[in-house]
């Protein structure tokens, strides 16, 4: 069956079986929200992607060990502020702290807590803080807290991303964060999603890892992967409803992309969404080397910032790229515009294509030529805010 | 013999036999100097490197055609404005016309001049212009015309890069570009070396080789690989002096490594001059690549605009760059402070740090601890004006 959703609210809650629970503990400035629990009233099948990142963090490690047990979790518990990555083995024991105290208060099994945290890297964590912060959070849990829960993961994100959908008989939500800290890092992507679908947990990896490849492998912000991004996915099969990888898959692609998409659209210092459209690549890897080399040019990303729909800096980009390209084979359409064609500047009015790249969104095609490999990714554009927000903010 | 060189002055003229002359022919707004012609009283034997970018332009196709022929060249034409580059048969015909220009006016035969240009990319040349200007500055050659030229080069440079030395019984005389265009588009760099030892074509092309590859293949601004970067070296041999490959590659690569330098020096919107050193890498490539990663980081690039000694970013970027690093075994000083050490923060002074990176100058060293090799990379920070220098000029 492939299944239409109708668009639903409550998040990471919207799905029967589970609740939410934020506090302030500290780890953040000001008294904002950062660090939230998440739980399930059974026990669900899981699956997660994880950074590729060597340096990668603590409570990553953590997961992975207790995701690796029998493929079910229960709860999950998120902080915000610090990273807890190049932290070392003290790192690794403050992780499994975070799952047992919040173990403690849920009354779960602590091998069934996921662990993620989001922040400055080389920093200990203040287990202090940590452990007020889920002793909170649990007292809090309610079928009405996905949202509060959205917003303790926030960083540097100027807005909440909270997606959930209602399929007929189950639902789907889920949470992510974005690019940036209060002190920020980098673009620490973490991303929860719950079903009350009941999937079993070797296919619900396989229809995450499908979903995941489409949607948040294919966006950048600034080219760096962090050493903590997470997706993970509970589903609970409190609903009845059971389902397999090909079905699960629709709904899991559905929540990845709607959060990947306000993920790019919340990245760090960004005035405009930029789709980068690849057509005709000699096959996928070069799709997306091409892909993400135009995504992640600075010249690129700048020129779009200043409403110049500079044709030069992307074909810069595809030709350090795909070295044997023929540049004689490559078009360009800027917002619909053919700006380039077949490697010949065109006779095109410059008024028409600044005019498509004024607004929030942009729309960049690029025809190689080589073969049937086609390829979308998303990313931003370029400002002096994300200079601003990486270089005034100090750890 | 190790040779020790004077600094001289004169820059491309300063070796016996070479001169140069410039003009302003309306290719840069503004009146500013905008091509420039070099040549030499004795044909040279020459050597160059070329960019990698598979669209590479018009006049590096041309000039590596001229360069074939037989290993000798003995004038060069250069301008800045417009690269000539993903402009098609046009384009090359374009670039060929610059070359036969210039044979009319200096009486040197066409195939023995070399052509470069630097500017916007995929814009048509005006030849009206280029016509004009190959006859000004072929009208101006002189003994003292490398400051004009070295000026006429310039893009988005704030100063010319010139340098010389003198070897007792010959000379090395250099200019080089840097980041940036008028009408910016990316790090087009062009460098120019001269000189008057004698050196054999297969053995000049070895050294150059050697050098680059030490110094140019060593910077990064942006991390964009241009269409039009080119390295050429002409040998007159005017001073009678004649010297191995060996011999060649001191010199050479002091030359090399002092354009280099200010080309870093001079980056878009540099504030600060970063020397990447990665020590104890498994080999040659994973040391360039993880050295390259960290200098290329726009997180790492931001923070130390904003002085930021933020190592959590350096070892992001290791991560990335060495998939199976070990966390625990790396080490990060910054202007000679530890700030962590085998995986583990220090209880760092961050006052100390911070007063590391406040200066004009700053050195991050990076322990890798897998093996030998070393290499040391350099690149510049990442200031609101290198946003500002790229989406403010629209093409």
């Amino acid at each position: 069956m492939t299944m239409k959703g109708e668009k639903a609210s409550g998040g990471v809650c919207a799905p029967q079986g589970f609740k939410a629970g934020a506090a302030a503990c500290g780890l953040k400035a000001g008294g904002d929200l950062d660090l939230c629990v998440l739980t399930s009233e059974t026990r669900c099948t899981a699956a997660a992607t994880f950074t590729t990142n060597a340096f990668q963090a603590a409570p990553v490690a953590v997961t992975i060990k207790h995701l690796e047990k029998d493929g079910y979790l229960q709860a999950a518990v998120v902080n915000a502020g610090n990273a807890n990555a190049w932290t070392g083995e003290r790192g690794e024991v403050d992780a499994q702290a975070m799952a047992a105290l919040t173990a403690q208060e849920t009354g779960i099994h602590p091998r069934d807590v996921a662990v993620a945290s989001t922040g400055v890297i080389g920093h200990y964590l203040d287990m202090e803080k940590v452990r007020k912060g889920t002793t909170q959070a649990s007292a809090h849990l309610d079928r009405v807290g996905g949202a509060d829960a959205a917003r303790a993961i926030m960083t540097t994100d100027t807005f909440p991303k909270e997606v959930a959908w209602e399929y007929g008989g189950f639902s789907v939500g889920g949470m992510a964060k974005g690019a940036g800290m209060i002190k920020p890092d980098m673009a620490t992507m973490l991303a929860f999603i719950t079903t009350d679908a009941g999937v079993e947990p070797a296919l619900l990896s396989r229809a995450l890892r499908s979903a995941v490849d489409r949607t948040f492998n294919r966006i950048t912000i600034d080219g760096c992967t962090s050493t903590n991004d997470m997706v993970l996915v509970l589903a609970n099969g409190v609903s009845g409803v059971k389902l397999s990888a090909e079905e699960m898959e629709g709904p899991l692609h559905e929540a990845c992309s709607a959060l990947a998409r306000a993920i790019v659209e919340d990245g760090e210092g960004a005035t405009r969404f930029i789709a980068v459209r690849i057509h005709g690549a000699a096959d996928g890897v070069e799709a997306k080397r091409a892909a993400m080399t135009v995504a992640e040019s600075a010249l690129v990303k700048t020129a779009f910032f200043g409403g110049d729909p500079n044709w030069g800096r992307v074909v810069q980009a595809l030709g350090q790229a795909v070295k044997d390209i023929d540049p004689e084979g490559v078009s360009i359409r800027i917002g619909g515009i053919t700006a380039a064609e077949a490697g010949k500047p065109m006779q095109v009015d410059i008024a028409e294509l600044e005019a498509a790249v004024a607004g929030k969104k942009i729309a960049l095609d690029v025809f190689l030529g080589r073969g049937d490999a086609d390829i979308e990714v998303w990313t931003c554009d370029y400002s002096y805010d994300y200079v601003k927000i990486n270089a005034e903010y100090h750890t």
